[in-house]
């Protein structure tokens, strides 16, 4: 396949997923894995085979998908605002599969009821809460009062969970870990305290899972593990030998220590936090600095000598989700070789 | 069509395409727009009725698509290795289209003739030269060099061309666009002394173009014009008004002064340049600042009341050619209204 396009290592695939199922499975805690990132029926029934209870997915075009696929136990972790024909869509998942949604607000909660009519009941629902994050989410003080106005309006509430992305940063993977355990347990006690069900206790993330407190949390959901990334591996979450995607690029220039691949923003994503040296990394050429991005350039600073002209070099995006959004398939590879293709099947399934 | 979707007013669209049109002739260049931003047959069209005189491409892939529907003059802008399928691929789009190509060293002049055999004067070739970008494209000095070392090889050089990126600043457009013409003007220079045509004298870029010297350059390749994006209304390049594609979304939470978006970068893509203040813009709400982006959220601040849950509301993505080739389909409006869908014909086309 000609270059850019993207490679999974299918050896590195396996064991982070294997790693992962066993640490929660040690843990004590429900693996129910986000499959936003790698959006691959195939690699969704690996984590089901590894022991994942069910999927998690961002939009209600992710469920279309995975339920097609024939995916049965499915969770839309987000505040869906049911308009256009969303319900209509949402309840055409919940015939094939058991699907849980989210709610964060009393007017949500309300209107979600009043999209999905007499379907209300085919749907179990979680009270969403910010853990520190900021983005959606109830205060959890406040968890109860929207688990009490989501059952007055006949919808089926099993739980809480919340989503710790503040835990995105060195040494706040520890600390976000904490706010999201203890915005989860006073959440469960607002809804407990009005005899509502709060069973369910589900939390995030690659960067803190490995922080999760099975006293509280019932339930994780890490997005990125089977994968990592550079944003991970600048984390400390994984170490090279974690990478399992990379970009397969060309060097198509090169000069005294710069050269430039045919692998830019378009396959590699934009996305820089402070904590990433650079707009990727090439994990097989120490030394080297991704230090600019364009559309289809990737211009790359190295201490040593650069590559060849027409040499094939293997960058590891900053954030792997942006990465497989942008191809219609992922080449799987064993050694080196080409050993299967995988479809993207949810790729820019964003409503 | 569900939140979120990318949505064109054809009115803005269709004056945005005549102004540049109208500019390019009355300062007495070639137009040939960049077809990595609009990557939509209908659009490109448009732009040749005005009088583009071709397109441009960044790749084979895109090269292949619009050859597909029937365009026929095409200049792939990109210093091409081709390894793989590449050189089939390219001498197939030959086979149906005028197609030119780059060569910005020797090596790669050298590597290029190989690869394509007995196809290589089936294709014109133009030096990328660098103006201060400083990504690809020789020393204007050394154009000469490169231009001969293609010729010896039997490929047919035609001219030189540059891309002054680093025109994407405010106040660097005249300055970027007065080095483009230095650039241009020496490495023509290079190639007239060794009895080399140098024609064709191809520069930029949307945000450079007004500034455009016709004694030298002789073509233009702007690419995001038709559109325009947040990063080229804080240039100073497009007003409000010319704004011609937007992102619809649906607000799904709301506080005090902040409100959060359906539309994330799985969207709006993640480019924010240092001069932009936000993630996007929202021109038709004032006050507001795109303050977070997640994959499917975006978090806006607003010095005024945050618009209800469930409103619908129109971001302007900081780097529209990103956006595009996030999705399947243009949704063109007139007056609001949906009128037809466009689709993107060269999607993920990045090999």
């Amino acid at each position: 396949m000609d270059t850019p396009h993207v490679a999974v290592d299918r050896t590195v695939l396996r064991r982070n997923i294997d790693a992962m199922a066993t640490a929660t499975r040690d843990a004590g805690l429900d693996l129910r894995p986000h499959a936003k990132t790698h959006k691959c029926a195939e690699i969704g029934r690996m984590q089901l085979d590894a022991g994942a209870v069910g999927l998690t997915v961002a939009t209600i075009g992710e469920a279309q998908a995975f339920a097609a696929a024939g995916f049965d136990d499915l969770f839309i972790a987000y505040p869906l605002y049911l308009s256009g024909d969303k319900a209509r869509r949402l309840t055409e998942v919940a015939g094939t599969a058991s699907v849980r949604v989210a709610v964060d607000s009393v007017e949500g909660a309300v209107a979600m009821a009043d999209a999905l009519g007499d379907a209300r009941d085919r749907l179990e629902v979680l009270v969403e809460v910010d853990s520190g994050h900021h983005r959606t989410g109830i205060a959890p003080a406040r968890a109860g009062e929207v688990a009490q106005a989501a059952v007055d309006v006949g919808l089926r509430v099993i739980g809480v969970f919340t989503f710790p992305g503040h835990g995105y940063s060195p040494d706040a993977r520890s600390l976000a870990a904490r706010q999201e355990r203890d915005a989860l347990a006073s959440a469960a006690d607002e809804l407990t305290a009005r005899g509502i069900d709060a069973g369910v206790r589900s939390g995030g993330s690659t960067p803190t899972v490995g922080f999760a407190d099975a006293d509280v949390l019932t339930e994780v959901r890490p997005g990125v593990y089977p994968f990592n990334d550079a944003q991970q591996h600048h984390l400390g979450r994984a170490g090279r030998d974690d990478l399992a995607l990379g970009v397969v690029a060309t060097v198509v220039q090169r000069g005294p220590g710069r050269f430039v691949l045919d692998a830019g923003s378009k396959v590699l994503g934009s996305e820089r936090p402070a904590y990433v040296d650079g707009h990727g990394m090439l994990p097989d050429h120490p030394g080297t600095t991704v230090v600019a991005l364009s559309e289809h350039h990737a211009t790359v600073e190295t201490t040593g000598t650069a590559p060849g002209l027409g040499s094939i070099v293997r960058v590891v995006p900053n954030h792997v989700c942006i990465t497989v959004n942008l191809v219609d398939e992922l080449v799987v590879t064993d050694g080196g070789v080409e050993v299967d293709r995988w479809r993207v099947i949810a790729r820019g399934a964003n409503a």
